[in-house]
């Protein structure tokens, strides 16, 4: 398995990334061979530093990096040379399985768009997110914010999308799907959750277990929770700020409230692609490219977008 | 002052409402006059047993209920002796300045657009939430829930509507409006947001900041939140969920975490009808009712009705 990272992606790179491999490697020293793209002037030094100068660790020369602000399209295209450039080149040709980074989000989504591209037959490729419920198990919630206007026909998609990556990724055998609304009783909601409602209880691939509300995401309601980009965005950086709250008001030695520290998911991976891309918060830490390394092994362990494939292929 | 409070409405009615109005009067025996409306058999009895026979406590006989699952509209016209009907027939006919209940939201929502109806000008009545910020000051957010599905004219008047609700019932002088996105920057957002933007700079009756996002909403960037009530409604119950956290990891006394508990707050006005209405949550408290009455008293003392009057009037 060859996974590829982009080593100056994130407000801390490259020395969050190379920290983030090292904990990774203590306990999955030859389970993946790791492409480590960036300045290399900059990367190699820091490799060997932290001790990892494994034959199963490339750099790969980048001499580019694409900045926070600089215009996704326009960057990749001017900036062939860069880390995430090469990073989609490399992925797109097979000769690794997967990517990671913490760069220019706007850059990582149209590189997965356009090099990558969707599966035939899903519509629109998603995000998610993962939320902590209080009797410890997780739930997910999509779209998360790629994709912020929708029509009733994209989320029930994204239930299809988020069930399987709950079964296959999370490890939740039959996972229960519930649309975000504003009341139980079916009926309820906005135009698009009325009109999502009946597609979503007709969608055979999915466990449709009717509406859940903002305060069941919590509550081990539904392991699956589906609504569009603009709530879903909203929902997680509010899930985001508990985390604020816990450590402003020092509880974040509380077991529950720690785990919603970003860190502990890493990345997101955009669902819905033809191969495994994972996107990470611009502050990532090493503990969060660790998890984004473990996501991408999992990702690509149990062929995930080959399974995605066929699902979509029985449509 | 007048003021009606609906002594059946609540799971805990009428025990919860007399309670609520002993906590009450403890502090403001003289303030108002109060009029409550309900079973007499039922009332009188706990009012003598919490001693509140006062002269400017007042049984209002209603023989009918309308319960919890009973069609609004329905339930209005053929149970006139209702205490929900006799409170708007009060308020209607200036008999009281102000209406409370914990019943049907339904029942009380049509009763106020039909019996009461909205400001001229007002195209939307809404309902805020209050959102206690990290910092020790409190936020509102609205539309809560009322109005899911929402244009860009309709925010427009939400951030007037809860401008002034802030001004005179948080006092909060000139409070900063926010527009909840997914991002900080002018253009983000789904069609809604991104033209709701140029209007909310466009009106001069408000202080615009700029777009906001979830993980602010606990942070010090804006007193005043517009969304949709879908969206809205989804944070209102996702805030509410964080005092179930406190509950659950045994963090309820933490005092930043306390303020997340319903019953602090009341209940919601309903913003932009002719006179003050307030809605209370079906599990209401003694102390969620005290909370309620005090805001009614507040409403009826500022004359924030005839503010609104004015405001939309200039408009």
């Amino acid at each position: 398995m060859n996974i590829a990272i982009d080593m100056m992606g994130g407000d801390f790179a490259p020395l969050e990334p190379v920290k983030g491999l090292k904990l990774y490697m203590q306990h999955n020293s030859a389970a993946a061979n790791i492409f480590c793209i960036g300045d290399e002037a900059q990367v190699k030094p820091l490799l060997d530093e932290y001790g990892l100068s494994a034959s199963n660790v490339t750099v790969i020369h980048a001499p580019e990096v694409i900045g926070y602000h600089e215009h996704p399209t326009k960057a990749l295209k001017e900036k062939q040379r860069s880390s995430i450039a090469i990073g989609f080149h490399l992925l797109a040709t097979g000769k690794v399985d997967a990517f990671i980074s913490a760069g220019n989000t706007g850059a990582m989504l149209v590189g997965t768009m356009f090099t990558i591209k969707a599966i035939e037959g899903v519509t629109r490729p998603t995000i998610a997110t993962v939320v902590p419920k209080l009797n410890g198990s997780t739930g997910l919630i999509l779209d998360a914010g790629l994709n912020v206007d929708c029509k009733p026909e994209h989320l029930s998609q994204f239930a299809t999308l988020g069930s399987l990556y709950a079964k296959y990724i999370i490890g939740i055998l039959n996972p229960r799907v519930g649309l975000l609304n504003v009341g139980e009783e079916e009926g309820k909601g906005n135009v698009l959750a009325q009109a999502t409602y009946p597609l979503l209880k007709e969608n055979s691939s999915i466990h449709f277990v009717g509406n859940v509300e903002g305060r069941d995401l919590i509550h081990d309601k539904a392991d699956v929770v589906v609504c569009d980009g603009f709530t879903g965005n909203v929902v997680l950086k509010m899930a985001e700020s508990i985390y604020d709250i816990a450590q402003t008001r020092h509880l974040q030695n509380d077991e529950y409230l720690h785990r919603f520290h970003y860190e502990n998911y890493g990345g997101t991976p955009v669902l819905g692609v033809a191969k495994p891309v994972i996107i990470g918060h611009g502050i990532s830490s090493d503990k969060a490219f660790m998890n984004m390394v473990h996501l991408a092994a999992k990702m690509v362990e149990t062929g995930f977008c080959s399974v995605l494939k066929e699902a979509f292929h029985e449509e």
